[in-house]
């Protein structure tokens, strides 16, 4: 019986999982260049794992057996297992449990489907694939590491221009600059501050400072700041208008911590956004608004849009975090940024962006002359691929047509017509090839020719608009 | 708190998951040289549709939402989500929602982790990965494409060969030679003889001859040439043993259907053992005990062991399936054959039987002088990248003995320090680069020096035992 798809179960079609492969080899061969080492976690852990954050119980999908042996005891609720909704939290748990077999700073990338059990929308899936980069160090990490994970996640979007996708802002801001300057306009309760704040492209500004007013208890003056500040951003010229702010709203009587937040939040700030305008010129800005919901960040952070499709929400998103992996007695702080993997796809096929240039790896089918010669086929296609060609044997000895037929529909180039081989001839007559886009037809040796390169594998390229 | 692991949820450490991604590698480049596509399904299935063919209802996870919905009605069992236990029963799905936008015959591969919540042993595993190929016709599917499947996993499993796998002995059988031959003897009951004898290798002759005559109500002669049909095997002179047993056994005098059913499928089993001896000698060999639990198969069946570890169990099986896929009207018969990937993995790693040649993908490591200069590294590291080296720059300007310690734990094989870059100088000294394993060092330029070929990547190499 045909059922209909699960909404948010996306799945691709063998052409879009060509574009999706390619995708992913851009991401994961600029990662390898990195120096980021590949690591998979299981898809379960215990929810008691996966609560430890609060937040997110709503999204999460528990397992349960369909039929649990007899007499096995119910599972504590800690142990049950759930599938993991990002690829942050099992990580954590991954360097923990395995810290005494890594060497730190430990860098490493995880590519893997996640799971929310919430409502689709456009480009948010209850299953979707994440790319993502993080580096841990053990009890300390340096600074310069907030540049390189925002830069090395650049570098990849960048490079998947050349498939076809749009270009891309990458949106940083630090949690100290904003924190020293919540506190430093006396407003301490600056997790409940910013989680207001993130919610502002939803809910828009006036809605902000009512929350500000209503929720965290905030002067007419604090919303004012709060707002003001939110909406600074550019080049790194922001880190004097933040400044200014603070002196407006009087920052400079604040306490000590504050101020000194503050003006470590916007050092790192200013270092981050100037590296990136050398390493990365145009790509990344400063956008004061970006608060990021999860509680665990702690300096930089950031959120990335694909120009022209800002209405997508964030593609790449992250931070540094200080105590998400921590054993009790040893702490890991880290920073990472992931990767929207399928939220990209799904724009890059719903506005059809780009295309593969075939839906089969195949680049030669190999015709049938008739069933009882169709070991010679066989024999040719097996000498091609030994040379890394790939190629498929038709599957029936029917007539020509019909078998070129057979390759055009799914896009491969070349159609190989057997010769007569006669048993003991010297000459071999391998047969002729035929590329179906021309009709162009030469005599070939299987054990000599080799298609275009640009046959030789599906392209992924961008659809020029009509 | 750190947590130990959960058993039959393997996960690798990153020495381990280069391994892996070899493997991958090199399983999925023979797919699609032989023009398998690849396809990905999601991980979750409704109920109805995993359990479409019974047996396996005790293996299936079931999902639930952990706050579902207020007033969000629950679903009927048959809508409930499970994960997916193989990839042949998505797959079917896939085929059957999609097919309007295939072309048939379809040849994909999928590679994907499945979930069974039976109880993990050795090479056993709740969460493991499965590399499979499938062919699916519209309403047909041709023979040949039996012994295309089994040679391609043959040639995907001794390709590994180079990475270290011992070599496999694919045994193959026919489900139209068994059931034609219980048929002949009077048994007309051939799915539950075929999960008798399936036990085999389980339990014994003595207890599978019990269970024949207690489940089935065979007689001793019964018993006696089923237990004899399961002891043929080897090379395609097996055709003729079979027919001597035949006819040993008066299944000459048997009706009509069950002979024309044992000499078809004498027919093809033959075929296959003839083309598997041309195209992949040594490889593949009959064993008429072979019998596949799974109800659906109808053809072919392929059970593989590892060579020498044949206590590991199959680690590559499938078979020929008619009607698998049907969405009422239309049915896509297919032919499909799945790689154990974990299973493989498991054993690799606990007999110590390959390594990687290092951690990380790192080739170089580029050191820092002072954190002062780190945007010197940095461009070092920039230039070597991108002409294809995978280059990490070390994460602090500790002494050098230090950052080489970083790269001697990585087993990344270079360390290069910078020079002394006076601006404005013509001839910029780019320092010198250090093979840590020889300690030779030389003058080098990051825009002209190569590591040797075969240190560009991390390789996984064969363990020569002690």
């Amino acid at each position: 019986m045909a059922r209909a798809s699960l909404s948010g179960f996306p799945e691709w079609l063998p052409d879009q999982r060509i574009v999706e492969q390619r995708v992913l080899d851009v991401i994961a061969r600029t990662f390898e260049l990195h120096g980021f080492a590949s690591v998979q976690t299981r898809a379960v852990e215990p929810l008691g794992e996966l609560l430890r954050k609060g937040e997110t119980s709503k999204e999460v999908y528990v397992l349960s057996r369909l039929q649990a042996d007899e007499g096995e005891a119910p599972a504590d609720e800690v142990d049950r297992l759930g599938l993991h909704f990002d690829l942050t939290v099992p990580f954590a748990r991954y360097v923990v449990e395995h810290a005494g077999r890594l060497t730190f700073p430990f860098k490493r990338y995880q590519i893997q489907p996640v799971w929310r059990g919430e409502r689709p929308q456009d480009g948010r899936f209850r299953e979707f694939w994440q790319a993502d980069i993080d580096v841990v160090g053990d009890g300390e990490l340096p600074f310069h590491l907030e540049v390189d994970v925002a830069l090395v996640a650049a570098e990849a979007l960048t490079a998947l221009g050349a498939l076809g996708l749009p270009p891309v802002r990458m949106l940083v801001n630090n949690r100290k600059v904003v924190e020293g300057f919540y506190a430093g306009i006396g407003l301490d309760r600056t997790e409940e501050v910013l989680r207001v704040v993130d919610k502002l492209a939803k809910i828009g500004p006036d809605d902000v400072a009512r929350l500000l007013r209503e929720e965290v208890g905030a002067s007419e003056a604090q919303v004012e700041a709060c707002l003001a500040l939110s909406r600074l951003g550019g080049d790194v010229t922001v880190v004097d208008q933040v400044r200014d702010l603070a002196d407006r709203y009087a920052v400079v009587t604040a306490d000590d911590p504050a101020r000194a937040l503050l003006a470590t939040g916007l050092g790192e700030l200013s270092a981050l956004l100037e590296a990136a305008e050398q390493r990365a010129p145009g790509v990344v800005a400063a956008d004061l608004s970006v608060a990021r919901g999860l509680d665990y960040y702690t300096g930089s952070v950031y959120e990335t849009v694909l120009l022209g499709h800002e209405n997508l929400g964030s593609i790449c998103s992250g931070g540094r975090y200080d105590s998400l992996a921590t054993d009790g007695k040893r702490t890991f702080p880290g920073v990472g940024i992931s990767i929207g993997v399928s939220r990209l796809l799904s724009r890059l096929f719903s506005a059809d962006l780009v295309r593969a240039t075939r839906s089969v790896p195949t680049a030669v089918l190999v015709a049938v002359v008739d069933e009882d010669r169709r070991a010679a086929s066989d024999a040719i296609a097996a000498t091609l691929r030994s040379r890394g060609i790939p190629t498929d044997v038709a599957p029936t000895a029917a007539k020509f047509g019909k078998q070129i037929r057979y390759a055009d529909r799914r896009g491969i180039p070349f159609v190989w017509f057997p010769g007569s081989d006669e048993p003991g001839s010297d000459q071999a007559a391998h047969g002729e090839v035929k590329d179906i886009r021309s009709g162009e037809q030469v005599a070939a040796d299987p054990a000599m020719w080799s298609p275009p390169a640009e046959d030789l594998w599906p392209r992924v390229v961008a659809v020029v608009p009509q």
